[in-house]
């Protein structure tokens, strides 16, 4: 019980912190009128969608909490309001701040480099702060109300997954139709620049921003994780007959996040004439805390290294998934200068060797993560008590999320100096205003593809804890691959991040058409808008890109909750764990693959863009916009729609265990 | 024993029938001097592979049945010498009939439609029937000297799979580096018409269909084939105490084998006007020939229709797998005609929606595995007895490759109208004879997806009966997926097709590099060549496919063999297991992603060029060849080496599972 207090404690510091941080912001200057105007817009814009957003979750929320409730139990279904709700309001708070910190990085980045830094990653923080706050807060109340139960607790989990799938999947389609949209008419067709304000799609685009990098991530964060704890919780409370095993993670994550506030405030007030400088130092040192505070925990708790060696160990592979992430989509390392080079011969060598690179990343972090995995079960005990083994690869998850406070302020900064470069331009403020914003957000392309990798990592082992939650839920000791049923589970279940790749891809073309068709309607329709004479209908774009977005998101959505139901339903426990296993694995390299080439290509164009290969303008550069407009949907809707396609899948089967149990395996009695 | 002999003179019987045919078409005329020069180079360019390539296998197959002699048994290292040399042979037999066909079916092409089609299937018809007369003698005589051992058949196996490795992915790289190379230079930098004399590539382009879609497609289908065979041997001796579960399979076989010579003569004696209907009739003859032959066989055997449902099973499962291959590449369907459509704005939108296609087409092929592993399973009486229910999904595998002779026949015919056409265009024949091959040419396009699609399907069945076996063979009667070895092990490989992606597509950009550089050269020194007053060095740009192709096969080929012997030995048999289904499961994906994109984007550029979008030279057309370049490696080499990857080291496990069962998990013994 103390230790749910102390967690709910941790997590009113990490929002008292973010209050502080929101204040700062909005109190420094926004501008001139012209950039008030464009904030405006774009926060209108953003609100917009949260609004349309939150009728459709109203609607969902109340759906499925009275399923829960009627045929599972009202606790959980509590819960999942809860945790619903939890996960909006970060996302509320984070975006609500990101747009009123992107007009003020603009107008700070007039004095300095790093007073911008300053602005725009307290507005980051603010997401990163109000996630990890609230997650706390919300299981460590929930968890004094309902008296440690462990099961209720995950209905909190799902929650924060649904709200994640529209976050992320929605966000992510909004972004790139946008995105997409503004690109093919406006610098395409109309031959305007990127970020010009004569665009009708252009705000749908910075809003896109926000929408899909600032709360997307925060939401797909916030999932991983609570679901990394409330499966530490679920695994601690069957592998130990005192409560140890459920405090150890509780306490831990409150060590997390004041860990991330120290590495925050360590990024705010540094020095360093380098952006990346001083987001790693804070890093670094959140990092060390965390390991020195997890080995103090661990020792008090358990009276041996074990718990921390696994905790240690899933920080540890997060780390390393980042760097490697950033060797395989950074133009200082060979992969993307060889996808440049292949941009010199055309469109097609382009596209295969980014695919290449893709795939090749994949090995190494699977590599690591499979390491993580034996060895924090071995270390945990695992070879005598695999409930033991299981506990310690939760708590590898855990140990890798426990700075989600921070690699999630890292993670929002990115947009948020983006968008201020958008503002810049679309102001006319002076040059020397756009290189500070350009120089942050190159920094931000390296950390959004870190932030990315690291995304996909923690989904993987999240998920995979889940999984072995799962399996202690329904009560099954094992799951035989060699039994037809397994099998077929696994077979569908890798299939499934296959198809949702392709639905999602689907939906951006589709929606990025009706965006083409509209700014191509307004250039036309419009009398002065290419005069910059006449304001364009900012307003129907934002409507397009909000209503694909929530369109197109059904059907994935969907999808992620009937399928693993039916299979479970048809086929039994067995099988849905199987289908759950195969859907993390071909997830996770999906996700990766998607990730990395498309940073890969992205970074390509803008390393041909820098002068080599004849720069730009010249061939190799037309093959890399390809390559990078082929990317657009790859890293920043598909892929990351696989990190909720497994959790989702993987916390729907661990809620809905009950129902599994009682009337699993209908269509096989059909042969008995 | 009298089932082997059964078994061994169906096999005779085929052979006979292929002696027959190469008979006849070496008797047809093979044009004038000019068209006889040109099959000449063909010809001289295909054997001289060929023999550099026996070279490498005679090394190989030397260590590693020494190897096998040593570590396993001499009787095992005997079937897989005669598994590799009765493979070896089949693509001898089978290329050196194809290079005499396409020359004969372009002088036929002269006459008639319906005379062209006969050649030119009758010269795939010797392939097919090699294949399947060469597998059924080759495991007749064994079965007959090993006394029905069936763990020492799995040699042969292993020496078929690793033949299809040198066959399959050499020939992929040797084939897509010659047609890359050609087109890049020739069609794009000097402006000369495909299959154009005066290009150096021109013939290793040539070459390359025999060498990859010819003895590639026979070699894997051989390992499938005779895969399917061993593996319902295996599961027959374990699953009943009397000898008829491996009575059936043999039997079974030697039925199918008549199947496909009734249904080859069949469509050799059409009198169809369209040559897609003539091998239509003789698919859906011999297939009924082959239900009508099961229900004997199994009922005659079993005294149930039990055995019979599993092949039947199999046998539906793959008519459907490509059909619905066919609905997703053939431009008949929407899904060819949406990225046409989308090649309209650009190479990108082309790019994605041809994935997407690619992604969406993996949902039904696995659905339906799922449902014939089910029902094979279930049907064999799997819910009482295991080992009864995996023999029946192993007689799905038999029965799908059931009329494998007929399937490769039909597959082989396409490469050789192909050539054909080229001979035509090379040897300036009339229009008219042109017409003839494209005709024959697009129905082979067709049915070289399907085939692949059939490829795919049986490889994945396959793959799974052999895991099966090798569960059987380590003795591990369940493999479970939530011990974490298991687990690790689904990771890994599931991420090997990734990895094998990678490596092959990569390997074929540095061939095409490298052939690429040698076009250019020949251009630059040979004086006259573009006037075509100069022949080329075709035996140059041969060489060059031939060494690339050899050594660009290493890599994955040790992979393929080392990954899950390391991973055996290290992490112990469960961990293998896991690797094998996780490999499985991506594999067949990332394969029929591969084939039907690639099959897809090739047919939307050929609808475009029929006049769609805009026709040829249209910028619509231009992205059409960007999808169809890339699609190309996709198609042709790294998607067709997903099949064998998976035999591969299914098998290798199969046959080292002594060792494995001795040596495996030293890695956990540490933790111990």
């Amino acid at each position: 019980m103390n230790s749910s207090i102390v967690l709910a404690i941790s997590g009113a510091a990490a929002l008292l912190f973010a209050f502080i941080l929101a204040k700062s912001i909005t109190a420094q200057p926004s501008g001139n009128e012209r950039m008030k105007e464009i904030a405006g817009y774009i926060e209108q814009g953003a609100m917009a969608f949260l609004r349309r957003e939150y009728r459709y979750l109203t609607v969902f929320i109340v759906v499925v909490s009275v399923i829960i409730g009627r045929f599972i139990n009202v606790p959980t279904a509590i819960c999942f309001v809860v945790g619903s709700v939890f996960s909006i309001l970060a996302g509320y708070f984070g975006m609500k701040v990101a747009v009123k910190s992107n007009v003020r990085t603009a107008e700070a980045a007039k004095h300095s480099q790093q007073s911008a830094l300053k602005v725009a990653f307290s507005g980051g923080a603010v997401m990163g702060m109000s996630v990890v706050g609230l997650g706390v807060i919300g299981l460590g109340l929930l968890a004094i109300i309902f008296n440690l139960n462990a099961y209720y607790l995950t209905g909190f989990g799902l929650g924060a997954s649904s709200i994640a799938l529209f976050a992320r999947v929605g966000g992510g389609i909004y972004t790139k139709a946008a995105d997409v949209g503004a690109d093919l008419v406006g610098k395409l067709e109309a031959g305007i620049p990127e970020d010009d304000p004569r665009n009708p799609a252009v705000i749908a685009d910075n809003v896109g921003d926000n929408v899909g990098d600032v709360a997307g991530m925060g939401a797909d964060l916030f999932e991983s994780y609570v679901g990394s704890i409330i499966s530490a919780i679920t695994l601690g409370a069957a592998a130990f007959n005192n409560n140890k095993g459920i405090v150890f993670p509780m306490i831990l994550s409150a060590v997390g996040v004041v860990a991330s506030i120290i590495g925050a405030i360590v990024v705010r007030t540094s020095k360093a004439e380098n952006p990346q400088k001083a987001l790693n130092i804070g890093t670094y040192i959140s990092g060390i805390l965390m390991i020195i505070g997890a080995a103090v925990v661990g020792y008090t708790t358990f009276g041996d290294f074990k718990g921390f060696s696994a905790i240690a160990a899933g920080l540890i592979v997060g780390l390393l998934i980042g760097k490697i992430t950033e060797i395989y989509t950074s133009a200082d390392y060979k992969s993307v200068k060889e996808v440049a080079r292949q941009a010199e011969t055309g469109s097609a060598t382009t596209i295969i060797s980014g695919l290449a690179v893709g795939m090749k990343s994949t090995m190494w972090p699977i590599i690591l993560i499979a390491v993580g995995i034996l060895f924090s079960y071995f270390v945990m005990g695992g070879n005598t008590d695999p409930t033991l083994g299981l506990y310690g690869i939760a708590l590898a998850a855990v140990g890798m999320l426990s700075t989600t406070g921070l690699v999630v302020s890292v993670d929002a900064y990115g947009p948020i100096a983006d968008n201020a470069g958008g503002i810049a331009e679309m102001a006319s403020l002076p040059h020397s205003v756009r290189e500070v914003t350009d120089k942050l957000d190159s920094v931000g392309n390296t950390t959004a593809a870190i932030g990315k990798g690291f995304a996909i990592g923690s989904a993987a082992l999240t998920a995979l804890a889940l999984f072995a939650a799962y399996a202690q839920a329904v009560d099954i000791k094992i799951i035989d691959l060699l039994a037809p049923t397994t099998l077929v589970g696994v077979l569908i279940g890798a299939m499934l991040p296959f198809l949702y790749g392709a639905l999602t891809m689907e939906s951006v073309g589709r929606a990025a058409h009706e965006m083409v068709e509209e700014v191509r309607r307004q250039f036309k329709e419009i009398p002065g808008i290419m005069e910059g004479k006449a304001t364009p209908e900012y307003a129907t774009c934002i409507d397009i890109s909000t209503t694909a977005a929530l369109r197109e998101m059904v059907l994935p959505g969907v999808l992620a909750i009937v399928i693993p139901l039916g299979v479970g339903i048809l086929l039994g426990p067995e099988a849905l764990g199987g289908l759950i296993g195969g859907a993390i694995a071909t997830g996770v390299l999906v996700a990766i693959l998607m990730a990395n080439a498309g940073a890969a290509w992205d970074n390509s164009k803008k390393y041909i863009e820098s002068g080599a290969h004849g720069g730009r303008n010249s061939e190799a550069h037309k093959a890399g916009i390809v390559g990078d407009t082929v990317g657009d949907p790859f890293k920043d809707t598909a892929g990351p729609a696989m990190n909720i396609l497994i959790k989702l899948m993987t916390i729907v089967s661990l809620v809905f265990a009950p129902i599994i149990l009682k009337f699993g395996g209908i269509l096989l009695n059909l042969f008995k």
